[in-house]
């Protein structure tokens, strides 16, 4: 079991594993859960095969608060995301009646039988609803399952619906400074620093501008006083080798 | 097991995690891996956990032909793959020699400890340094496993160092065909010729260009021939659909 409240984001779709298509939802989504004090655990981007879907949304459904998946509900032949979430819940698929309304009000005279698969649910007595106010075939939750499309816009509007319904912890914050300074002058005393606060994660990544190497360093916790506290030791770090550090946004 | 080859992208840091960075190595693994003919079956984002990196990764090396992992493996404190690779498969960590003759000549007077834990590796028969043209600190083989730096460009370097040494299968070609109808007109027919064509792969991508919804289809197959006979009778369902279908690139 992951620290709680956790999450872990299912991303479906054998477009981005071929790399035709660059993921746009995963930093969206972490960036939203950290902010809601929820941390994201894992994300997983697995192919339109319906035992690898089964599976890993049984896995991780059982270890994660929530799970989100992207990708998979639209209405063409190799969207199996809905039919593949009912086999991991043990239910069949049925139409459900406020999402056909919807989709009928929307449509009109074009509403046809594919179009409705949209409106397809698993026949689960705890399934909600997601609101889609961007292309209005909604998404769904089930149980701590919720079930978003893959196109960034309409992902992030489900995402948004759903968000104030979350229960956070205590949001993560997080600051950066940078200096044209190695990571390796600098690696001894950051490994001290984060010795003396526990309760700050500090990341350190190299960076490459105007053709000169730097690292920033990045400080995250729900503590800002702590944050700002290891920031200043590290641009002390920096000055002593050299660099001037810059300070990246207050959180 | 998945088909073979197959492969598996293991991106290691809690920053893509929390959003705070887009990465940038899983569309370029994924196309070289298909133009290799290795089929990447699924990818996994996982945080700067050692025992999240262990499972994952034993999980992982089990199930596909090759497995690359990005990040870690750099001198600070946060870089733990290395650590981890090592528990995986049971072995201590050394120091290997080419790796810190390696170090040294590039560093210089400016070697230090830390600079040197990138000489790191597991201490097991078979593991072999991968070329890092960009900043000289290689990653390394173990058995079917390809440790790669996260910094894309060093990541790259370190994939097209390995990547002749990889045994491919027969490439997978794809070409797409785009035009301004719907989804939910065209599925039925798509359905359709995906039914005739079973040695492709067809997908069905909406999209929004100058506030005009409409869909790309992906035809993925070994076979360029059927690839070209699929986007045919895909155009002229889009043209009687009053599209006008724009054929991408020939595979």
């Amino acid at each position: 079991m992951a620290p709680s409240p956790s999450a872990c984001v299912l991303i479906i779709g054998d477009e981005i594993l071929s790399g035709r298509t660059q993921d746009a939802n995963l930093k969206y989504l972490g960036t939203r859960l950290a902010a809601l004090g929820i941390a994201l655990g894992e994300a997983r981007v697995i192919p339109d095969i319906p035992e690898m879907i089964v599976t890993a949304l049984n896995q991780c459904r059982a270890r994660y608060t929530y799970v989100f998946t992207t990708g998979g509900i639209g209405p063409t032949h190799d969207d199996i995301t809905t039919d593949c979430i009912a086999e991991a819940f043990g239910c069949r698929v049925v139409r459900h009646p406020e999402a056909e309304a919807r989709l009928r009000a929307y449509y009109g005279g074009r509403t046809n039988e594919v179009r409705l698969r949209m409106a397809n649910v698993p026949d689960h007595a705890d399934v909600e609803l997601i609101d889609n106010h961007v292309s209005v075939a909604p998404g769904y939750r089930i149980e701590n399952v919720f079930v978003l499309a893959g196109v960034p816009d309409v992902a992030r509007a489900m995402f948004e619906a759903v968000a104030p319904t979350l229960t956070g912890g205590d949001p993560v914050f997080s600051q950066s400074v940078d200096a044209h300074v190695r990571e390796g002058e600098i690696a001894e005393r950051l490994a001290q620093i984060q010795n003396e606060h526990r309760s700050v994660t500090i990341g350190s990544y190299p960076f490459m501008r105007n053709d000169k190497l730097g690292t920033s360093i990045v400080a995250r916790s729900t503590d800002k006083a702590e944050i700002a506290r290891v920031l200043a030791k590290v641009s002390d770090v920096m000055r002593t080798l050299g660099g001037e550090p810059i300070m990246g946004p207050a959180p």
